[in-house]
C-alpha cells in the first residue's frame, strides 16, 4: 500500500534515518526528455534548512536516477529515483525510543505492528515526501509538453489569510506567501510560535491550468476525490477544499452555480470539476496543515509500556509544515493530472480508433 | 473505474432513468447473517419523496439480493444486489436533452463521452447512491458484529450550525438535524430556499466508535485519504475534514495535540487518525455539500450546440442535498472501515502466524 | 475477487442455482454500438443442451442489458447484463449437499468459506462462464472495429488430435472441430465416454488476428502472462500453452527462433508474443482442459463430516467440457485484448501528445 | 505494469546494463526477521557465471537492504532492496544497437516504445529476474514460519525427461538436475548445443508442500491462474502446466479425478488446486522454457530501419535459460503463495471476529 495512481504509479520506500529514501515511477510514456536538473531543481524547493522558518536539519537531497532513462529520454520502463539520507543525527531520537510523541504517528505505528523505527518518526517522517517531489518533478515534465501548469502557495499562516493569490510571487517568497502583503505578519506568526517552543499550522492553495475538459473516472476515480485522497494522505493534513469549498455550503443555487456561456464559464466556484470530471477551467485547491505535532514544550504522553511521563521534545523540527508542504501539494497534484490523462485516452471509441488506425 | 475499496470492494451500476441500478459488493467473509430487512431499511433512510424537504419523485427502491447468499448467509461470494427504476419519468428531461445545467455533471460528461443519457443525468444522478447505501448496510452488518457503529446527521444546513451533536435525535428528524434546538431555523431556510426556486447547501456529520487501533495503510491507502476520497467522490460535496479539520490549522501546536494518558487520549483534535492510522479515539468528519445545483430560475448556458440560452429548470429536486446525503456519507464510511478492518489483518507475522496455526 | 481487467473490467456474479447470474462490464469506451442480438448469439453458442454432446440441462441464457447504453450506443458507464437461471433443478443436488464431489471445487470451498451453496456447485460452477461470454461479446463488439478477429474451436478430443485447424469448419460443428477429417472420431471417443458414465478431456485452440504490434505491459502486466491467467483460471483447465508451447522447449534455439523479414516474421513459433509483448503475427494459444470431474461411476470420497463414502453423481454433465468451453476461451481473449488496447494508449509521449492536441 | 501481487505486491526496476537493478517489496507483515545471509544465499544459487552451463558474465548480485527492516526485523514499511550492476559490458551490445535479435523481445518493445535500451535487452533481460529473486527470498522467510517449503529443479532437458524427481539432488546439482540419472546426459545435451553455437530449452519443476487448504480467491484471483502469470510472464517460458497438466485432457474422469478419503486425497492428479483453490496436498506445476534465443549462428533478421540483415550474435548467454530460471521459478511461486496467505485472512467472519476479539 505504498503505491499511489493507476496508470502513472508511484511507489515510495525509506525511512527518514535509514540508508535512503526513494521512488518507482511507473507507467511515463516513452520519449520524454527527463530533465534531471529540474529534478533536482524542485527537490531543492522542499529541502530543509533553507531558512530560519524550517528545520535546520540540512539534507542536499541529491537524486539520481536508477533505471527507465536512456540517453536522456523515458523508455516506457519503470523510472527509480534514489536520496542518501546524509544528515541523519539518530542520537536526536533516542530520547523518544520509548515514549510516544503527542500528536505523532508513532503511536499508531507501534499498535499496527508491534514494532517501530523510532529514528525521526521513521517512515511517519515528512522526510518521506522528497520522493513524492522526485516523481512529481516528472509528472511535470509531461505535463510541461501538454501546456499544463501546475503551481502553488501559502494562502494562510496561523489564520493569517492572503487577500490576494499572486503565484508568481510566492516563487520568490522564502515561504512561498501567495499575498507579498501578508507574508510579513504571516513570517512573524511562525517565528512567534517557534520562540515560544510552539508552532502554526497553515493552508496551501494550489492552482492547475490548462486542464483539458474530460479527466477523471467517475464514479469511483473522480478527480476530485483522488486529489482528495493525494491531500489528506500528506502528513498533517486535516481538511481538502475544491474550488469554493467550505463556503459553496453556504450559498444559494443561484450564486454557487456557474453559468455557462460560449466562451467557457462565467464564474468558477466549482474548482474547475464538476461531477468527478474536469471542465477546462482553472482546478483550484486549498489544502489545510495543522501546526507541526513536534513541539518543544512539556506534553502530557505515554511511553511504549504505556506510563505516563511529561515530555519535551528535543531535535530539528519546522515550526510551520505547510511551508514545504505546499510543494509537496504540488507534486501530488501533478502526479494525479498526469494519471487521468493518461486514463482518459481510451473514454471514447472514436479515440480508440483513431489512435489505432 | 466504477469500484471502491481493495478487500472489500463493491462496484456499481445504472443510470437514473435505465431499467435498474445496483452494486455488486466483493470480499464479505463468508458466514456473515444478512439481514434483508436491515439493508432496506438502509435504503428507506436515504429514498426520496419522504417529506417536503426532498425531491418529489417517489421511489420504493426495494432492494433484491441476486448472489452471494445461501440460506440467511453469505458464503464468500460476491452478493449483487437490484433496485429497479419505478418512477423514472424521463418526459421531465426532454427539456435538457440539448442544454447543460449549470452545476451539474452534463457538460463534463458530453464533453468526455461524446454521448450522454440526458434522462436525469443519466449516470451521474445522485440516484447511483442507493446502491452505495445498500453495500454500505452489508458492511455496518459486518461492523455490528465488531462493535463498530457508524451514525450522522447533518450539522449544518444554509450556514445555521449545530451548537451540540445528538446523534439519537438525528435518527428521528426528517432532516437528520444533530442539534434538535437548531432544526427548526434549519428547516425554515430549506423551505425558504424551495420557495424562491433555489437551494440551500448543508453539512453532514459522520462519527465511528469502536474502531480498533491500527486500521489504514500508509503511505498512500491511509484512513483519512481513503475517507476523503470516499466522501469528495459524492455528488455535490466540496469539501472534507478530519477531526478539527479547517480548525486546525488556526491553532498552535499546544493547543492541537491530543495528550495521551493511560486510558487513552485527552483531546480528540485529530478526529481518531494519525498518521492515516486510527487511533482508537471516535473517528469524526465533516463532508460539505455544495447546494443543490438543480434550481428552477433562470440561468444562464449552452446548448450542446453551443449557443447561449436562458433556461429555467423543471421537475422535481431536493432543496438540500446533504439531507439524504448524510445517509451515503454513512454508508460510506462503513464501507471504508471495513475494507480496512480486513485490509490491516497480516500487518503482523505474528497474527499471520496465529491465523493459521 | 471477482473482477478481471485493468482499464477494460469486468466483474461477475452468480451462482448455478440462484435467482441469476451475470456480469458487470466497465471501461467500455463510449460510442460503441452494442449490437444485442450478436450478445445473445454468442450466448446462444455456450449454452448447455443443444446436443447429445452437452448436458441435459436446458437453459435459455437471455440476456438482459440493465444500464451503460443508451440509443444503442456505450455511453462508458459500465454495462451491466444479467441472465436469470430458469431451469434449475435445486432437487438433483440434495444427494450431494454433505458430499463433496471428487475433481469438483467443493471441498476447496467449503474448507475456504466454512459454509457452500451446494446446489450444483454453487458459485464454483461453469454455468458462471455464460456471463463471461456476454462480456466477451462485447468486447469482441471493439475488436471488429479495429479489425481484429478472435476465433477458437476443439483441436483434440480424448488425445484424438486434429491435424488440421480449420476455424470456418469449428463454426459450424456441433463440437466445435478443427479437424473435419478427425470430427468423428472425436464424437465417437465423446459418446463412448458418455455410456460408461465416464467423461474426457479436450483441447481448445485460440487464434487472433489483427492485433497491432505493442499490446501488452511488461514486466508483470505481460500479454502471455496476462492470458495464461485467463484461460488457466476456467474450470478444469491444466494447462496453457502460447505458440509451439510444450513443443518450443524440445527445439534448438536456431530452429525456435523465428527470422524476420521486412515483410514479417519468416514463422511464427513464438504464438505472436515476444517479451510479454504481441509482434504483429496471429497469436495462438492451446488450452487443455481436464474431463469433466462429474461422472456417474462410483467414486471414494467423504462426507462434509469427514466420513468415508462410494458415491455416484446424479444429474446432468458435460461429458466434456472443453466443447463448451472453448468459446469461454475465446471470450476471455477477447477481453484481455481490449484491455491491452485500452492500456497501450500511453505507452508513448507522441501518442499522448497526438491524442489531446 | 511493474508490480505483482496484491497484499503482498513487489514491483523492480532497472535494466541489464543500468546503474543498478531493484526491488520493492510491499506488505510484509511486520516482525519478520529478515535473514540477508538467507536473501544473499538465494541470490547466489541464480547468479550468472558459475558453470561452463551459463553465461560467462560474472555479476556478485551483491543485495543491499534500503529500508524496511529494524533491528534485524521487518517493520510493515516497503523493504527495497538494490543489486548493482558491476559486470555490463555495453560494448558486447554496440552491433545489436540497430539489429533486432529473432527471438527476443528487441523488435516488440522498440515498435512499443520507439526507443530502447539496447544494451543486453534493456528492461527485457533476464537479468532484471535477480530482483525477484530477492523478493521471493523474503516471501520464503515468511513460508518458512509457516512451515511451507517451495522447491523446484530441473526436469526436462532438450527433451530428456527425469524418471524421477529428487528435490534434495536438485539441490546440489549443478544444473539443478531431479533426476541424478538423467544429469549428465542433460548436461551433454547443454554442452553440444553451446558448441554447435545454438541453444536448448528445459522444464522446470515447482513443488510446493505445506500449503494450507483454502489459498486462492476465486474466480479471478485463483491460485492456478495467478501461478500460470506468474510463470509464464518469465522470460522464455512458453507453457505452464499444474498437476497433470497436458496429460489430464488425455485421461477419463475416472482416472483424473482424485478420491477423497478421511486422511486426504488418494491421488494428486490435480497438483493440489480445486477450483482456484489449494485442497491441501502439494502443488506441483510444470514450466517449459523456450531454447534460449540468443545464439550465435547466422540467422535472418532486420534493422531498426527494417533493412534486411543476416546476423550472428557475439556476447555471453546461457546455452539454457531454464537452468537458472528454475531459481526464478521458485521465488515466483513463494511470492504468489505468500500474497494468497495474506490474502485469505478475512475469508470468513469468525476468522475476522477472532482476530479482533
Amino acid at each position: 500500500m505504498n503505491s499511489f495512481g493507476i496508470k502513472l504509479r508511484f511507489s515510495t520506500f525509506g525511512e527518514s534515518h535509514g540508508t535512503a529514501i526513494g521512488t518507482l515511477l511507473d507507467g511515463v510514456p516513452a520519449g520524454l526528455e527527463i530533465d534531471e536538473a529540474y529534478i533536482q531543481s524542485e527537490l531543492d524547493r522542499r529541502k530543509p534548512g533553507k531558512s530560519e522558518f524550517e528545520t535546520a536539519r540540512k539534507e542536499a537531497d541529491k537524486v539520481e536516477i536508477l533505471s527507465g532513462v536512456f540517453e536522456g529520454k523515458s523508455t516506457g520502463t519503470p523510472i527509480a529515483m534514489i536520496i542518501y539520507n546524509t544528515n541523519q543525527k539518530s542520537k536526536d531520537y533516542s530520547n523518544i525510543k520509548d515514549v510516544f510523541r503527542p500528536g505523532h504517528a508513532d503511536f499508531t505505528y507501534f499498535h499496527k505492528y508491534g514494532i517501530r523505527d523510532y529514528r525521526g518518526g521513521g517512515r511517519s517522517s515528512a522526510r518521506e515526501t522528497a520522493a513524492r517531489v522526485a516523481a512529481g518533478a516528472i509528472a511535470k515534465l509531461m505535463l510541461q509538453e501538454l501546456d499544463i501548469k501546475v503551481e502553488s502557495g501559502i494562502c494562510e499562516v496561523a489564520g493569517i489569510e492572503s487577500q490576494e493569490f499572486d503565484y508568481k510571487a510566492a516563487k520568490t517568497s522564502i515561504i512561498y506567501a501567495l499575498d507579498p502583503k501578508q507574508e510579513s505578519a504571516q513570517k512573524e506568526a511562525i517565528l512567534e510560535a517557534k520562540k515560544a517552543h510552539d508552532s502554526v499550522g497553515g493552508v496551501s492553495r494550489v492552482r492547475i491550468q490548462g486542464v483539458p475538459i474530460g479527466l477523471g473516472e467517475p464514479l469511483y476515480y473522480k478527480l476530485d476525490g483522488v486529489l482528495a485522497d493525494a491531500m489528506m494522505g500528506l502528513n498533517a493534513v486535516k481538511a481538502v477544499e475544491i474550488g469554493d469549498g467550505i463556503l459553496s455550503a453556504r450559498t444559494l443555487g443561484s450564486q454557487n452555480n456557474d453559468p455557462i456561456r460560449k466562451s467557457g464559464f462565467e464564474s468558477n466556484h466549482s474548482g474547475g470539476i464538476l461531477g468527478g470530471i474536469s471542465n477546462g477551467e482553472e482546478i483550484v485547491l486549498n489544502v489545510h496543515f495543522k501546526p507541526t505535532p513536534s513541539i518543544f514544550k512539556e506534553q502530557h504522553t505515554v511511553t511504549t509500556h504505556n506510563e505516563e511521563v511529561d515530555f519535551a521534545l528535543k531535535g530539528r523540527h519546522d515550526p510551520c509544515v505547510a511551508i514545504r508542504g505546499t510543494v509537496v501539494c504540488e507534486a501530488m497534484a501533478a502526479l494525479v493530472i498526469a494519471d487521468m490523462l493518461l486514463l482518459n485516452m481510451g473514454s471514447t471509441m472514436e479515440g480508440v480508433s483513431k489512435y489505432y488506425k
